[in-house]
């Protein structure tokens, strides 16, 4: 058996070098051929985790045929908004295969999750999605992280708890695909939320309201897509909520951090120098959720401040400022 | 009107001064006749909170008797352990109270929650308890704050939101006196494993799986005590959890900071200088959480290590290992 990871960024590189240490040849497929290349001659990904020697058994290659052909698990680690575009682009002679979803986001122009988005291209392939708290910088360094593959069928979801499992990176299994993913996509926005109010300087007590608040609004969101409200309590939803609010490797709490101290999105996206699919998530999130009644303030405050001019400081203060009501997570918004 | 806080800890001095800053004017009761004299010299409590100038209308008082003769409305903020004994000694002249709670623990010789201990000594009394993620020292600095005051009488519990709400300081309502409670005690336990977790260097994704499996383990135990499980995922619950696992204002932080780094629960202690609730609140979820039947991995591992000399990599190790069975937050140990 081999496993075929579509996207060598952070996440898939360090998935790559997980399965290939338990013993499974990988075939890590890239965008760009010098990149394939400088893995083969390298042995390291020149752009993520440069400080990883990659397993001997993850292979490089920018061919897509060749990086799918005989290989029946294939996991998909590219962006959100590259997934339907590269499931079009996947050749004919690919054949049936088994999905394995890492990326965590909603597709602006549908609003869809990600399992959405394949089920409209592969509707037969099996499907799973790996979420949970999950920092690629710290899982390639061997430290102790848990995870949870969901699947509607738990076989599927075990078998990939089998391929991943190991001593340092525990795999749980779920079967509410639309929980998990849920829960992964929609902490990217509170965690630029949670940057903005960091750079502000409001404390601790503030951001742990913040958070608590984003998490009844991500709930609200995933409920109303068909989650079971329980998947937000485990590593999916808070786990993977506070790995993000309360880490500097996350990317949407450095674009929160920078736009609260004053820049603007384009200036936060030269200095990360990566995209962080908060934004493009919380585009989706308003975009689609108006449509759903939802209130969300978290995710229209993010907005205003990252596409619409908004001070942070006036998101802020309108966020704190609402009525307290009735302490009810599923009706108080913050 | 006037209040009385029963109590000059950090928090109940911070809870007396914004009192007073809405115009209601407190007796702020110590237990050292010394501390109240230097308050009413300097404005100042000489032992917590020094930089915060108090509210004229904050009046300290060694004199039991005196500080709540005539008040309808009295605030405990004297420990967990303490309450009983204080209770117990107040004059029979007090007469009946109304009671606000911010004690976050459980009483170590019975296994109970403040509620308990109040209804047990004054079962005709209103009572309320204020709980979420409030820092004293943030409050005392006017930064952003929310909690929830909850109560059986919802009319008691908005009383009380009424005399504290404030700007900076969002007081929500609730019902859920159990889960309240529970929630503000339990989360200390699962911060002093979070300090260890931290001194070992395992890094932001366990601490984000360790602070999530608390949750889990927090709920059982709430609910087992007659808690809404949701009341687990507001203000009192996550927020609060996430406000004393990711702040070094956390007393119950800086203890297992302490003792990961391989310091004794004395030497911790002395450095800390006060004593950090969740070495006691653990000693009474063991004892009856055993009684009660309940899968307690993280209260028993902080137990093992502060009182029976066991070694905090070990604990870590064992947490770690732990078989993954299906992501449910009911089911799943770490």
């Amino acid at each position: 058996m081999e496993v075929c990871v579509l996207g060598a960024g952070s996440w898939g590189t360090a998935v790559a070098h997980l399965i290939a240490q338990g013993g499974i040849p990988v075939r890590l497929w890239c965008r760009r051929e010098e990149q394939a290349r400088l893995i083969g001659a390298s042995g390291r990904n020149p752009h993520y985790l440069k400080g990883l020697l990659l397993h001997q058994d993850v292979r490089g290659t920018a061919n897509l045929e060749e990086a799918l052909a005989g290989t029946e698990r294939v996991i998909l680690a590219v962006p959100t908004q590259s997934v339907r575009p590269l499931l079009e682009s996947l050749p004919p002679s690919a054949g049936p295969k088994r999905w394995l979803n890492l990326a965590k986001g909603l597709e602006i122009a549908t609003g869809d999750l990600v399992h959405r988005v394949v089920a409209s291209l592969r509707p037969k392939d099996p499907y799973s999605v790996l979420s949970g708290p999950s920092h690629a910088e710290e899982v390639a360094l061997g430290l102790p992280t848990a995870v949870v593959a969901a699947s509607r069928d738990l076989e599927e979801a075990r078998a990939w708890q089998d391929l991943l499992n190991g001593p340092r990176f525990r795999v749980y299994t779920g079967e509410d695909v639309v929980g998990t993913e849920a829960g992964g996509a929609l902490k990217n926005v509170v965690a630029v939320a949670a940057g903005i109010a960091r750079a502000m300087g409001l404390g601790d007590n503030a951001l742990a309201a913040l958070a608590t608040r984003g998490l009844a609004e991500m709930t609200r969101v995933a409920v109303r897509l068909g989650a079971d409200p329980l998947t937000l309590s485990g590593l999916a939803g808070v786990g993977d909520l506070l790995a993000t609010c309360y880490s500097l490797h996350s990317r949407n709490l450095r674009l929160g951090l920078a736009v609260g101290a004053g820049k603007t999105l384009e200036e936060a996206r030269a200095e990360l120098g990566q995209v962080a699919e908060g934004a493009f998530t919380v585009q989706a999130v308003v975009r689609h959720g108006e449509r759903l009644g939802l209130d969300l303030p978290i995710a229209w405050g993010v907005h205003r401040v990252l596409f619409e001019g908004a001070s942070p400081r006036l998101l802020m203060e309108d966020l704190l400022s609402r009525d307290p009501k009735p302490e009810r997570p599923e009706a108080s918004p913050l």
